[in-house]
């Protein structure tokens, strides 16, 4: 027969799956012999049970009620007795922590009879017998009753008036019940349930229909948390913080999680429940002064915390209850931190002997990377910090508060520093993000439109800072405590944490880009700035090189960009776009190509844009040495290349009208831009349809690239050849290439990019005729989702986001399901159809943490990304390396 | 030992995969104990054999030198053999007929001395002879050597002057012998190989090369014909037509191919060998004279034509050759037939009992039907053919000639028909077609741009008609024999046989169309028009109705079309789009919902919609009684239903100069359309995305459809959600929709398009939330090759064709490689997920005779098509349940 409840005894923190976070890791204290106190854990099975089938399993209520017999015997108490009543939390705990789901209930088993029993077991402490009592009725009222919170604190808060809560005397919470009593009466149509029993039942079953609360769900889609995992629930035996000033609460760090120092950090708050902390209802204590209070508990505590760290191998942290000197932990986990936290750390746990080096690269992910390398607010400045929003989009910037796009764009134009500050952005909002150098909103959260436009522009955001109360219209935003910011005030925000300062907070650049710029080596007189930092970096980016093994090269198309991406650890080019290579003063070489009337005058502008491209060839080759280099032969469409058709066609018109003059080339112009113009430019004209339209556009770069080649010892040019969807477009362009690369004498790799879903489809057909492969996966999400990335600013994207349809941008990080299964299955039948087939990945996911290893898992040869992505691709490669058989890591 | 030689004894018709067509049905008449010439025929296996490895297999030519040796001993004679030669013929003859491959060369075995043998065995015949040699020489060295043939058609006609050839003598003859001799000396730096058996030798592996030859490979990549097939190749006894009056060749039909009517159809030319009749060197005599020449053959002929048809139960081609009185037969195969013709000979076949009602519905096809539902040329009316092009799209056009684009618009404008002429069309003519009736062009095949556009248009076209000399800059074009047409002048041009006559031939609608129109049923009083074609149509739609497993439903959205497809055998609407239920007076309701301000302002929008949307469907569900109507909610990117942004950019433009007016709305609609322009409306907001983004616009269309729903007894709607790529977009509509039909008490299905590749990716998931799929195959197309259906006209499309990089548009016939893959897919993870999934197609594809039968194989429960497609469906249905097990048809 299935089990359905393990005691604190029988369980462990490996059992994450089955007991939730909160469950294994009190079996698992309970274990260390750590004063937890006793209780067991409903497991996820009989959530999912539940949920599914409608009802709870066969013989649950049955296994339930033997541990809780069990739970009785051994406190010597049953649930609710009248004279010596047994109270217990009842603790949601699914194996992710979950906001949105309901979380805690305390004090069950008070009742108007328990209530007089637990005054006696308090030794006639009254007070907190009833507040113990109101704090049951408002908890079970708000969470397993689904009343809003407010009517309990709206009876609360005129009880207290100018007080606080622990100068009302137990006769006034004694009130305080009896109003509460009403509020459910009057808000359910019942009476508070008296009965123990059905009072733990009731919270058992409102934890596992909170799994599916609205707000649970749109957090499991946007998180990519399985739907279907259920919660466990904990039932524990209450201890309490609120009998008196011998008594308290607190939550602790075994180090800090903002620098990974070793030492003393947490709150305390005496005469508490649990709540009251997170609630900030009263002012903490630091834990520090804890010592003064109760010296016993607190070495007590101290000693516990170190075990735990060596248990763990990591920075946990706790939350613990002292009841009138006895302290007991109720809850641990390995604890969050900050990017500069984490590696160092993972450095200093591999100097101690507690984790291995392999592991310390697991304990920190590419996303802590990116964060340390935005320039960020100098520490040690002066601040003054007046809210905090939701860290949309890292960064650290500085300017003038504007609250119009205009006036954002006029500033901007005028050389200014501005910040966008809005209620939320939409569409109309764009020009003003673009002209900003940080967008601050009100409201919205991490998937609104200001913070997914921001994310993708890489511009810092903070949003959904609620404690502003923004006016556009008055031109201002008043922050808590009264300060008014209007138009022009300077204010900083840091994207990274959220915070929003007055005035100009200095800015400083990364420690951490100043060493990849250097080459990824540390300072031989070993004074790097921020050098603990630096060095663990340092040591984990070795490592991760040690072990990884996919290849990381850069997206560069400039000597510049090779150069850097060189430094920053790019092992070749993976792509090397030649587009920019025909804006500037060459777009005017385009334009007569366009217009060229003929063979011979298409050829003399081909001639003309051939010995500039050669150059620039030749300046990439230089800078990669004997790396590989793969150069796209041309990709978009060329009215890109030529003027607006709208602008084009009014300024024509009004010079037809008389108003102003235009030359006869514009005329020209105009007709071949409505000649060339297409609905979807996307979806039409370009790549290799491009190459076997004009005549010897491609042969064109072909030959520079090989003529560049030869000019420059040990170059290993790769051709790719963009969009095709046939075999037979490869073949065409395939040919007239391996020609001119045979009558040059070099020698080149000729492959494509897989950026069309048909591509994939029959990409054992492509890989007939094709070296290698790169996955385009920009274009082929595009492809997949049919939708536009030059429109991912439109409405829909960011309702969607809301919505939940997708958690994150697939342009952000990639599709598995859809895009991912095309470049898994072209992946199998390309290296099906020729064995030594190399494999690449070129768009912008690259460089994304989420994407490097599923490339990984796929067998891909190297991810390539913007030279600044590099360190972060590496980072994440090793980590997929190392944890290659680990399923549970996420 | 693989055996790589057959002789005619050993084969028989079914061996095409290893004979060719050729070689398989001069077996089969040896065997039926027909006069064939003996010979042997070399596999096809050999021929792969050396296109894979550049070599014949090992005992190859061993083989073919004793089938040789037994041939000599039966003829008693051997190869070339001075005083008494034996000569052959090399055939080529693949499994498919294949123009651009190497076809015959005959009288192998001549030299100086083999053709003094030969005068002798004719009797002192010395004219033949030296003609037989020259004509070796002239075949040998165009096909073998690969010789211009122009060299030795300059020579002959220089020779021949005003004469006939069968004017020359034997020493003119022998004098053009050593001319032609010479020709070969000049061009291939060898001379003429005297060596019979080289001779021979060279001409077998020509054969093989052709199999590889530019032609054939174009036209094995646009028949889709595949590249591995090889060909086999026939050496075959010469017989000869060219011994005197006694002797000629002939071809000859075992009932017209244009009518189906029994009776003695085909043509004869005395004195000659096969090659003359094709090339029409001189003029042909109707077979029936035959009788008069050479009573004893052609009664001979009749017998073995009986014979054939009876033994093939089909139609057959033939042709022979007489050689001094005695008849040979040189090759058969099944005929090609017009459409009608294929109609009746299929039931009359029926009615003589030689084939079964089955047989006869895969005798026709969907291709063939549609040409008889298009109007056509009265075939009574005095005609006056002028010239003859390409078939390139159906249809009878009659109109003035008119020789650029502007003149076609110019004239349509003044309600004049026209046709446009052009040399060939390019994309600045779209204009010109759309606003002609037909189109004529001399120049470029069946993919060239005027042929794929204007099949794409369904317009009527008529290409590469290079008899023409068309002169745009003169506006006039000369047909054969001096016709000139100038601009003005009517003509008519038949697109479904290429044929243009001058003047107006009187067009009559189609006597099938009629027919369906009638609902498919005969006049009572058995008067069709064209009645035994009619009939023999209704008994075959009849057959395939009965036996076919597809549905086929319409693609309609007005009660009209609804009705015609009721009539023309739709089982329901498979598409009804809800669009242009936004066009028309309504733009104006569809501007207030853009320009809509808050939420009052949209839903007044909406309200004012949905009276007419439900009056929309109430119509159509009238129309369509008790049968299914799938409506898709809206689908086209707003700015659809807007002005302009280019022309409204410069009317605004020009009212600011003070050039003409623009009213408050046109600027706020321009505020409007900039907002909404996207680069990419195809991959915008549409579809789903409309429906998340507008709140209450899908909502208003669902409660329209259940409004009307509920006025009709016995509607059956279901609602189509358009566009999803994720499971998550069709979930919330759903949800919404779900709501509302439990609202209204109605029943309705509530299913999703799959045309983007990515609900295709993950149909299992989809079909959680869908109770049908509808494969919208036009969309999936562009989604899948990255190329929009809006830019097909573009430049690189034709030219794709050209360069044989498609053989047919994706866009006309369903990609199966790309596409169809997804469907596959997509089917097979759709049921397992919903066993009862319903699968239907509603792209163009669900029409097309190529893409029905993929969808029956697949499994797909319908396809939908426009209703004057439903008949095609219906046929091509039944014939792939007819042909399920028949792998052997194309």
């Amino acid at each position: 027969m299935a089990k359905f409840v393990y005691d604190f005894t029988e369980g462990n923190r490996h059992l994450k799956d089955l007991l939730g976070g909160k469950g294994a890791n009190l079996a698992e204290m309970t274990n260390l012999g750590l004063p937890v106190p006793p209780g067991f854990t409903i497991t996820t099975e009989a959530c999912r049970h539940y949920l599914t089938q409608g009802t709870v399993p066969d013989g649950f209520e049955q296994e339930v009620e033997e541990h809780l017999a069990a739970l009785e015997r051994q406190m010597g108490r049953t649930l609710g007795q009248a004279d010596d009543p047994l109270l217990v939390s009842v603790r949601s705990g699914a194996k992710f922590s979950m906001p949105g789901m309901m979380e805690t209930v305390l004090n069950i088993g008070l009742n108007d009879e328990s209530v007089h029993g637990l005054v006696k077991q308090a030794g006639g402490n009254d007070r907190f017998a009833w507040d113990s009592y109101r704090r049951l009725i408002q908890m079970f009222g708000k969470t397993v009753l689904g009343i809003d919170g407010d009517h309990f604190e709206h009876a609360l808060d005129t009880l207290k008036g100018d007080r606080q809560d622990t100068d009302l005397a137990a006769a006034e919470l004694q009130a305080l019940v009896e109003t509460f009593k009403g509020i459910v009466r009057e808000q359910t149509g019942h009476d508070f349930p008296a009965d123990p029993r059905e009072q733990m039942r009731q919270a058992v079953m409102a934890v596992f229909d909170s799994w599916n609360a609205p707000r649970a769900i749109l957090y499991r889609r946007q998180e990519r948390i399985p739907a279907d995992l259920g919660t466990a629930v904990n039932i524990v035996a209450m201890v309490f913080g609120n009998c008196g000033n011998d008594s308290g609460t607190g939550v602790a760090f075994t180090r800090d999680p903002g620098s990974g120092h070793q030492g003393i950090y947490g709150d305390y708050l005496q005469n508490a429940q649990g709540e009251d902390v997170v609630a900030g209802i009263r002012n903490t204590i630091p834990l520090q002064d804890l010592e003064r209070l109760d010296k016993s508990s607190y070495d007590e505590l101290l000693a516990i915390m170190e075990k735990l760290e060596n248990h763990y191998r990591d920075l946990c942290d706790i939350e613990f209850t002292i009841e009138r000197g006895k302290l007991w932990m109720l809850q641990t986990r390995v604890g969050k931190r900050t990017a500069a936290a984490a590696f160092r750390i993972a450095t200093q746990l591999v100097d101690q002997g507690l984790i291995s080096l392999d592991e310390a690269v697991t304990r920190v992910t590419g996303d802590q990377l990116a964060q340390l390398m935005f320039p960020r607010f100098d520490t040690g400045a002066e601040k003054k910090k007046i809210a905090k929003g939701m860290n949309a989009s890292p960064g650290a910037a500085v300017g003038k508060a504007v609250f119009s796009s205009e006036r954002a764009v006029e500033l901007a134009a005028q050389g200014e520093e501005v910040i966008l500050v809005r209620r939320e952005t939409n569409p109309d909002d764009l020009s003003g993000m673009i002209a900003a150098r940080g967008v601050l909103t009100s409201r919205g959260g991490k998937t609104s439109h200001a913070a997914v436009v921001a994310r993708g522009m890489g511009k810092t955001c903070v949003c959904g800072a609620e404690e502003l109360d923004v006016s556009t219209s008055e031109r201002r935003f008043t922050a808590p405590g009264g300060v008014v910011v209007t138009e022009g005030d300077v204010i900083s925000i840091d994207g990274s944490t959220g915070e929003i300062f007055l005035g100009e907070v200095p800015v400083v650049d990364s420690a951490v880009v100043e060493y990849f710029e250097r080459g990824g080596v540390l300072q031989e007189d070993g004074r790097d700035r921020e050098g603990e930092l630096v060095r663990a970096v340092d040591r984990i980016m070795r490592h991760a090189d040690a072990t990884r093994r996919l290849g990381v090269r850069a997206n560069a198309d400039t000597p510049e960009d090779s150069a850097r991406a060189r430094r920053f650890g790019a092992q070749g080019i993976g792509l090397c776009r030649t587009e920019h290579m025909f804006l500037g003063e060459r777009r005017q070489l385009v334009e007569d190509l366009v217009l060229a009337s003929g063979e011979q005058e298409r050829q003399a502008a081909l001639d003309a844009l051939e010995p500039l491209q050669k150059a620039d060839f030749i300046g990439i080759f230089r800078a990669m040495g004997d790396l590989p280099v793969t150069v796209r032969l041309i990709d978009p469409p060329l009215h890109e290349f030529l003027p607006d058709l709208t602008d084009l066609s009014v300024k024509v018109a009004l010079a037809d009208a008389g108003h102003g003059e235009v030359s006869v080339k514009d005329r020209e112009l105009l007709t071949a831009v409505k000649r060339l113009h297409e609905q979807n430019p996307m979806l039409g004209l370009r790549g290799v349809r491009l190459g076997l339209v004009i005549p010897g556009l491609f042969a064109m770069q072909v030959r520079a690239i090989a003529q560049a080649a030869k000019e420059v010892p040990g170059a290993r040019p790769e051709i790719m050849i963009p969009l095709i969807a046939a075999v037979q477009e490869l073949e065409a362009v395939r040919e007239e290439a391996a020609a001119i690369l045979a009558e040059t004498g070099v020698d080149a790799l000729i492959g494509t990019m897989i950026e069309t879903p048909r591509a994939a489809l029959t990409a054992g057909q492509v890989a007939e005729a094709a070296e290698f492969f790169s996955f385009g996966t920009n274009d082929l999400t595009q492809m997949v989702w049919a939708f536009s990335r030059d429109d991912v600013e439109a409405a829909f994207f960011s309702r969607y986001l809301e919505l939940g349809i997708f958690g994150v941008s697939p342009f952000e990080t990639l599709d598995q399901e859809g895009v991912g299964r095309l470049v898994r299955l072209a992946t199998e039948e390309g290296r099906a159809a020729r064995p030594d087939l190399k494999l690449g990945i070129c768009g912008e996911h690259g460089g994304d943490p989420g994407s490097v290893r599923f490339c990984h898992d796929v067998g891909l040869d190297y991810v390539s990304c913007s030279p600044f992505r590099i360190p972060v691709a590496r980072l994440e490669a090793g980590r997929a390396a190392l944890s290659e058989n680990d399923s549970d890591s996420r």
